[in-house]
């Protein structure tokens, strides 16, 4: 007996006891949750044997097991640089923002009135960026550096309107950089080399400092450039800029960069915060997110998302960019960095360091040394001719990972956390001696005045002060932790505390992506095992964890069956079939991956049509490529005719690759790899608990079989290329969350959570059946682990809309489910596993209670214009004020549901924010696939 | 140059920016510190030098100090047992409770309105131990097991009106408790030994089970002492009551114990909670804190503290007990671990570790050994002639530590983390082996049916429900990371993150007490090294950090005093010299220290009267045992004859005992031993740090000249006795948050923040006082750290109560002040040296604006008995009501200071509590000691 049989974790994450279960089971009349779940699920795609997963085992035993197996890491200090640097944590944002679940566990701000919290940090993270590299627009983060770069090459592809081919490297980018820029560009077409300045040059690349740590005078190649009207990229470090020249005084038109040594752990690679900024003139082209300023109904200050930017879903299989999201946790916790240092402590912190750096290069100088270059900031690469692995290894002797650049030469990066031990250790390393000071080697500096004076980089400087200012923000925001965040797709579940203690460890937290193999035998064995439990949940015979979002994960197995087919000969196979109910990504990702997209109709219930699916793949026949399918699709239902699906594909000599968006509604119950899927991407942030970080970070690996395996992501630090991310394993440091989590659920917990998604979200949509109309049930009036409420019977009946109704959700505490997607003027609702019956009820009770209001407005009641839903949401300010001239209460505005079931209650701190048209119905709300067919 | 030099702590935790403080000396017309603090601090104390304390680091260089320090320690598995025991920490109240600032920066809950999520917990907690004793009435927790039994010997010495002498144990206690509580009952006359009941026998202590594990049969001597009118206190494990007969059920009329095993880390002895129940009879007896339910103005329940029941405030120097505090933060987790497991989860762990402990006795005994008792719940002693120390050796080499009872016998103790593999190994020590079950062997048990029954501790099973529980109890309450609470004499400073990390790590929670020497060489070297600071800060010889409270660090001072007299011979010396403005403890704690009380007048503006000084030296001559005096004074001034005073009690015999309440005025600028103080405490919740948790924990050290440290507290654990507390480093897992305090301040950011402290303290007294009278002005008309507003202005204009002004205080954002201490009427101000001008402008002009309201009232604008002052403070509920019949604006009720200053703003969850007469002026509002001179 082990306290497991006590309590077992499972028990803990799923929301309904064993009386609510039953309870739910008894109210749709269903006498077990193996007959709903009989029903709803096609008998044809069971799995009908237990997952081979190790049984579970309770919260303290997990967390012993997975300390011992991290503590196998080794935790050297790095002195390998190469886009990673130690860096220290401000206590105060590690306690209240890093490992606090009013941030970590919010969703993305797509409901910008109750995200005005973190929309107003990401705010400042831009203001930081356009600050630090002197562009004046920048994104709210990307994934990493090494995708950002790739973004910014897809700024220039699309400025040259796809026409210019070459880009040029005018010195040596990180080799991570230019491996996933290289794996970008080549199926768009277009090289990446150094090289002449001509025509067909749509942008060169400049480092700054390169990947030695040497600014090289790059004038002359951004002079010839700017004339051959090439955009000029600079890959910068934002800590070397707080004292150096700016991108954009060296004439760069994008920057682009990794925010990590602000404040976020190495934490074997990610997840951290990318940065973008470009020139106004490319304002319109950034891919990702951007947080605008908007104005609410009552004209007070309130942040948005901009999402015009957002290309893929204006240009979709037009789209050079996938991305959709952001690293939203970990551009806060760098703009927190410097807000709480602010521009006097960061270029202390870049001149303490710069002068470490100088101070060891004149020493190694002055020994008879020589070094590889003249200007740099914090690295320096040193010529020891045949020595460089003796060196390195009495480094390392030292408890010091040096960087090895060949045989001959040796990288020392210096960051915020070296000390003149580590100093003087390490130049004693070369028997040189450390002076007391050496004279500065920046190419240009940059004055202090005028430099991050907007008022958030000056207020708080005292603890206190800074402890304050996270939580108001905080409080604006409404996270997982107060209330349902229902989102249909996006699977907002339980972030259990003991899943995220780990990712704090100094185990986890400090281990350079490039330390030896040796140094991370803890992380070996931690994604052995994920690797292993995520084929056998899958069905698939080989996993890439690399990717650091469902985008990056769509693209990565696109990509492995592009070159699974150029393998072949069958480069001409580029045609990838996308049925119109896909989401945005999709066709997107197939256009990045060099695919054609052609669209496949869906039957009036959501369904594909089988009969166009025959006549586009014959139609396409040998330039098949790929199909795209989502299951259960899209629409929330199991698919009866899916394995069908997949074998006029494979006959037709395509690959199936499949969203795994609604992996929740099958873990444990059916595999994709048995349905017939070659490759299937998985959300580790969605489906196993990896929390959203309020816009980021997201874990997407893929699951391939057996004859795509060779074409899954290499990396340049493995010996191999076609890297997707920065690092190996991507977003690694998060990935214990995930381990936790199927640790403690085991094979049975993990398909006793499917099958209790699966329930209450059948119960919701027997709740509101007779309210909203619940489109497209499956077989047996059943759906899978989410459901599409049809609010358009408010609309017709008293010109209420479905933003209205999200809305007037934020009154009655809850986060609205996704708006309008698939379908316009609907709400798919996703409760997960994770809500009780009382949280689910009270979601039901409010979306009825609603509907009660509505008809106040059919009935003439309340005027069309007045009433509570379209002047939703109520904040204090507004119910407060003096006069009230609205024909409902003050309390029906703001305590709908009563007083004592929503105290404290929760208030918008805005109430409507004035979107632009465009804007509207954020969440996957793209242009109906029609539209491009 | 180290990093320190960029970022020192001191300007992190010193609220003022440079620019901050420079504006502030202006407003009060002062060109430097320097000048303000020379104006405020008398010449003829200051301390002329620096304090000798290690230059500070920052706290990056803390960290890994205090961690490469605390890795000493040696964190084997414990089974000694004797009131420590391993326990799960639920990561969900780890992360939400345990190390959410939220909970833990909160005060005391004196102010009902702003604390209803902490007192509805201690509600519960009340509640569980009611369940768990059958005893139908329990405190809101005592400071540790020793000190609540000792309690409960002083319920016993009361209830029989000081006049039976003597206790008698019915089994052996844990040596700990025996101690504190024979170091208690000593100076009140009393004995506690083994011994027949007679007439003279206050109560009978029944160990349920006894320190050695054994339940022994108690009919015969409880019905004894029923018959002899004795009481009867059992000391009961409270995870035993989960399924074994209740105390009640025994015929205790009192209960005892400690929850630490209800998931509080072991900590190397505390701070946890312990429990006290009592029967109905002695309501009225119980010391300490006491949760009731009460209603709003509006009707809505409300909680408060039931303070009638603090007896020292009633009683004063009659008092048996001066435990004004509680374990609040500790007697939340514990319930928040009843809440987490329910009661089947609780009696799962229960008879899980009974299970295992049946099956290692029956092993044990299978292989012939011998074990001390029959029924026993979780521990049993194994018979080992002659080897129990190589047997414990054997243990511990196998990273396992036993309880060695002299040379013969061995301790056992399972616990919820024992493990099959534990068992296994042990039984092997002695040769045994395991039996896969064995027979229950308690001596009676509890039936699952009608236990634990409500409703809290069956909703909230999930890790979701459980954490929006704790969110939603957080939200109701306003502490320190929102707002100033600007308490006097309370001292509310920051508690900055790194300060408190340390607390959460292994080496620091996982060590047991009675672990031997060298298994905590880390808190060895940690406790030498406050112990050496906090003697040089406070200029004494000897420091003892065993107090776990203020109070029990006046106690332990007058004891020292006490046994010094004794010790010459001088046991005649049993006066003690308190002014009239005088803590309320200090009383309470010169009588249980066994001395007689004499009053000493007050002149008008608070000083000493020195002449009544003299007069009652004088009197008291030979018999003159102490005089306790708080520097600065009570009335927030520095005396300038403090020196004299000191003089007088040592020419007249007696030693001066320093109530350190008010070091935060003094720290690096003056020393009570320079001063002429024999005997000092410190609250290190107040000056050093340590977050005051909502009502607890504290930690009390005294300091002592040479010849008083031969008294200072011994300990069972180190061979001597005179404990004051069950622990021999008392709180000793908190003391990191002092350490990292002083490390990262070093001597010069001491006295620094000790300067801001008293400049703080001035501009406050500046603004306010042509709108509120200041009180008691010291030299130069500067006040110390604190400031007496006089708010009986408002009373005689308009009359607004001191009372009125703190709840309308709570409508602005804001904890008031101290209300009505050391003088009715007027509200003491402390800033502390953390809070920026910024915070402290909006509480100043929410005074002032107060104040303008309060004129409105006085103009008949106003009724008086219906305005915002004496409405306040105003809960979402009422402002939102349809009928709004108050002559102000909702707004004026609710966002008085504008709503973008308060976004968001604070909502109490209730309206006015309903305290009963008795319950006003909660703060330090004991009646004023002339009542009893």
């Amino acid at each position: 007996m082990n306290n497991n049989t006590i309590f077992p974790f499972t028990d803990r994450h799923i929301g309904p006891s064993i009386q609510g279960s039953r309870a739910m089971l008894a109210a749709i009349g269903i006498p077990s949750l193996e007959t709903l779940i009989s029903q709803a699920v096609p008998k044809s795609i069971r799995l009908e044997r237990p997952l081979n997963i190790p049984e579970a085992v309770n919260e303290a035993e997990a967390l012993e097991e997975l300390s011992a197996k991290m503590s196998q890491n080794k935790t050297h200090k790095s002195f390998i640089g190469q886009g990673y640097h130690g860096t220290h944590v401000p206590a105060v944002i590690q306690r209240n923002l890093f490992e606090n679940p009013a941030w970590y566990t919010a969703y993305t701000p797509y409901q910008s009135e109750i995200s005005q919290g973190r929309l107003e940090l990401l705010f400042h993270f831009q203001t930081l960026v356009t600050e630090l590299t002197g562009l004046p627009v920048a994104s709210a983060s990307l994934l990493d550096e090494a995708t950002a770069v790739a973004e910014a090459v897809g700024i220039a592809w699309r400025h040259h309107r796809e026409k210019r081919s070459c880009i040029v490297l005018a010195g040596d980018v990180h080799p991570q950089i230019l491996d996933v820029v290289r794996t970008r560009a080549e199926p768009l077409g277009m090289s990446v080399n150094g090289g002449e300045i001509n025509a067909d040059v749509a942008a060169i690349i400049v480092p700054w400092p390169d990947t030695y740590g040497v600014y090289g005078d790059h004038s002359a190649i951004i002079k010839a450039a700017k004339a051959a009207g090439a955009l000029v990229i600079a890959v910068a470090d934002p800590l070397a800029l707080t004292i150096s020249a700016s991108p954009a005084s060296l004439g760069a038109d994008i920057a682009a960069g990794s925010m990590q040594r602000f404040g976020v752990p190495i934490g074997y690679g990610g997840p951290h915060a990318a940065y973008l900024a470009v020139s106004d003139a490319l304002t319109r082209l950034i891919p990702g997110r951007l947080v605008g300023q908007s104005v609410d109904a009552k004209g007070r200050a309130g942040y948005r998302l901009a999402l015009q930017t957002r290309e893929q879903h204006i240009r979709r299989d037009k789209a050079t960019s996938n991305i959709c999201t952001a690293q939203a946790l970990l551009a806060n916790m760098a703009v927190s960095f410097a807000i709480w240092h602010g521009p006097q402590g960061l270029r202390a912190i870049a001149s303490q360091v710069h002068a470490r750096t100088v101070r060891l290069a004149a020493g190694l100088e002055a020994a008879g040394l020589k070094l590889g270059g003249k200007h740099f900031f914090d690295t320096i690469t040193v010529s020891v001719p045949g020595k460089a692995g003796s060196i390195a290894a009495a480094a390392e002797k030292d408890g010091r990972l040096v960087r090895i650049v060949g045989e001959d030469r040796i990288g020392i990066t210096v960051d915020e956390t070296t000390t003149d031990e580590d100093l003087n250790a390490l130049a004693a390393l070369f028997g040189a001696r450390l002076p007391d000071a050496a004279d500065a080697t920046l190419p240009g500096t940059r004055p202090a005045e005028g430099f991050m004076t907007q008022a958030v980089f000056h207020q708080q400087r005292s603890e206190t002060e800074m402890m304050r200012f996270l939580r108001r923000l905080a409080d604006k925001d409404l996270a997982l932790d107060r209330a349902m965040i229902p989102l249909g797709s996006c699977t907002m579940k339980l972030n259990a505390a003991a899943e995220m203690l780990p990712v704090s460890w100094q185990s986890v937290a400090n281990v350079h992506p490039f330390a030896p193999v040796d140094h991370a035998l803890g992380y070996k064995s931690l994604t052995d095992d994920l690797e292993n439990w995520l084929a056998e949940i899958t069905g698939f015979d080989a996993v890439s964890l690399q990717p650091n979002a469902g985008s990056q994960g769509e693209y990565a197995g696109l990509l492995a069956i592009r070159r699974y087919h150029l393998d072949r000969g069958d480069g001409h196979r580029d045609v990838c079939l996308i049925p119109e109910s896909a989401h945005g990504t999709n066709p997107a990702s197939a256009h990045m991956a060099g695919m054609r997209v052609a669209v496949v109709a869906c039957e009036d219930e959501g369904d594909i049509d089988l009969d166009d699916l025959k006549a586009k793949a014959e139609l396409h026949g040998a330039n098949l490529a790929a199909l795209m399918i989502t299951y259960p699709s899209t629409h929330g239902v199991f698919e009866e005719g899916v394995k069908d699906i997949c074998k006029i594909i494979h006959d037709h000599g395509g690959q199936v690759y499949f969203d795994g968006a609604n992996l929740n509604a099958l873990v444990g119950l059916a595999r994709p790899g048995d349905i017939g899927a070659d490759v299937c991407h998985m959300n580790l942030h969605k489906t196993f608990c990896i929390p959203h970080g309020g816009g980021g970070p997201g874990v997407g690996p893929i699951g391939v079989k057996k004859h795509l395996a060779p074409f899954l992501p290499g990396h340049v630090a493995k010996g191999s290329a076609h890297a997707v991310s920065a690092a190996p394993f991507g977003s690694a440091s998060i990935l214990p969350i995930t381990w936790m989590y199927i640790r403690m659920m085991g094979g049975a917990g993990l398909k006793r959570a499917t099958e209790m998604a699966i329930l209450n979200a059948n119960y919701i949509a027997d709740r509101l059946k007779d309210t909203y109309p619940v489109l497209f049930q499956g077989r047996n009036g059943r759906v899978a682990h989410e459901c599409i409420l049809d609010t358009r019977v408010l609309k017709e009946s008293a010109g209420i809309s479905v933003e209205d109704i999200a809305k007037r959700l934020i009154d009655y505490g809850f986060h609205a489910p996704t708006m309008s997607w698939p379908i316009a003027g609907t709400l798919m609702v996703e409760p997960t596993e994770s809500e009780s019956k009382r949280e689910i009820d009270r979601f039901c009770d409010a979306m009825i209670a609603i509907a009660g209001e509505a008809a106040k407005v059919a009935s003439g009641e309340w005027p069309k214009d007045d009433n509570p839903l379209v002047n939703a949401p109520h904040p204090a300010g507004d119910v407060l004020a003096d006069d009230w001239l609205h024909p409902y209460s003050r309390s029906v505005a703001s305590l709908p549901a009563g007083e004592s079931e929503e105290n404290p209650k929760y208030w918008p701190p805005v109430s409507r924010i004035d979107n632009v048209a465009g804007d509207r119905n954020l969440v996957c709300s793209c242009p109906p696939m029609q539209a491009y067919s």
